[in-house]
């Protein structure tokens, strides 16, 4: 492909004839990623907006599962917005997808943006100050809270929030209680939950979260995701999430 | 035995010989008082607070499995403190379980109890307008926030816990966002969370929650509890915990 830079690859989502440019080496989408995507619920001709969108993996994959009729990526790298684009580009996804470069605690940004049914959200999960060597490394921002904060991303999602829209992020286990501590703080109210085990039996790693907009109080917790059997395969639920719509 | 009133059965906690004194019919210990008596630790020597002792199930298994010095019961309905009390006498545990009959919204009551190692806690989990008939019914009482709330519970522990005093409380997931963040506005930081599951791959429908009193953040999520097997009977989790030690 003509618009790949060195080091890059083009990955086939293995969805629709999908195809997402990553890095060969460094910060390349996970299991995450592709949780998240099936745990949000995009009504049909649905807005999203997917924020800390890195290389546009989640709004890809909603492309290819969801009819979503509007997806947009905010990405405060500049790299990963170029790589972005230039996904669409070879998706040919122009008419449905769009990139945004920007700070989402910029207000001025989120006015312009506008507001959305939908926020998907898979943040830097480390704090700031959990061993970082180089501030200015893009797979350290990417992971930690240097750029933006838990705090950062729930006040945006608040602004770009349409009135009831739905929140769903990704995140530790280890940060629930600053999750739903903030969420209500920001008045997106947690509606559902669920843990995420590497496999049966063993302590949560991973936990996907739900909120609504202004929503009333009631959180339901879904049944646990495990991701992968205990003979190291995937299961049949992760299986099921790869598997084309 | 002499002491048993009418309605009343002793049953055998299948611990160390110890009986405790219960309604036939009514509010009667089940599986939640058992599993948080074992999710608490309890140091050498240490002492214990019970909050809605009810007929103080907990203190009598946390005597029987832990080597606490002082455990005390709180219950705002007297009748069930009788029962308690009478428990106590039959068990000759005077020198180590004692039930206070009392309100943990009456502050000079807090103040007269003075401050523990541990509190543990199974309120009622129950939001009070959720389908009560009479609010004078003592098992509506032990089930529905009707005499005292979470806020309540939880502000009482703070006030009835030691510097770092541990807090231990069963109570039920969709109440999860209001359990974290009363915990973190009375500055008991949660710890530990184990959810509790009626059979794996089952929703969550008990949780357990440690928190510390003016602890620091660091949340750790202990692996899932099943309660039964697919096949119907106990775990081995459980049936470890009905073992005496």
């Amino acid at each position: 492909m003509e618009n790949l830079k060195s080091g890059e690859t083009l990955d086939d989502l293995q969805l629709k004839g999908i195809h997402v440019i990553q890095k060969t080496e460094g910060f390349r989408f996970g299991v995450d990623a592709v949780i998240l995507a099936n745990f949000a619920n995009i009504k049909k001709a649905g807005s999203v907006v997917d924020l800390c969108t890195g290389t546009g993996i989640i709004p890809f994959i909603l492309a290819g599962k969801t009819s979503a009729k509007k997806i947009v990526g905010v990405e405060i790298q500049e790299e990963f917005v170029d790589m972005a684009n230039r996904s669409v580009e070879y998706n040919k996804l122009q008419d449905k997808i769009s990139f945004t470069h920007g700070d989402l605690k910029n207000k001025s940004l989120l006015k312009k943006l506008g507001r959305f049914d939908v926020v998907t959200v898979n943040p830097p999960y480390k704090l700031k100050n959990s061993g970082i060597i180089n501030e200015n490394d893009k797979n350290a921002i990417a992971r930690h809270e240097i750029l933006c904060t838990l705090e950062d991303v729930i006040s945006a999602s608040r602004d770009l929030l349409k009135d009831n829209g739905r929140f769903f992020m990704v995140h530790r286990p280890d940060r629930m209680v600053d999750i739903l501590t903030l969420m209500r703080k920001y008045k997106i109210e947690p509606k559902r939950i669920r843990m995420v085990h590497p496999s049966e039996g063993k302590a949560a790693n991973i936990v996907l979260v739900e909120g609504q907009r202004d929503g009333g109080k009631f959180l339901k917790w879904d049944r646990p995701l495990n991701i992968h059997t205990t003979d190291g395969g995937y299961t049949e639920d992760i299986i099921e999430m790869y598997k084309e719509r």
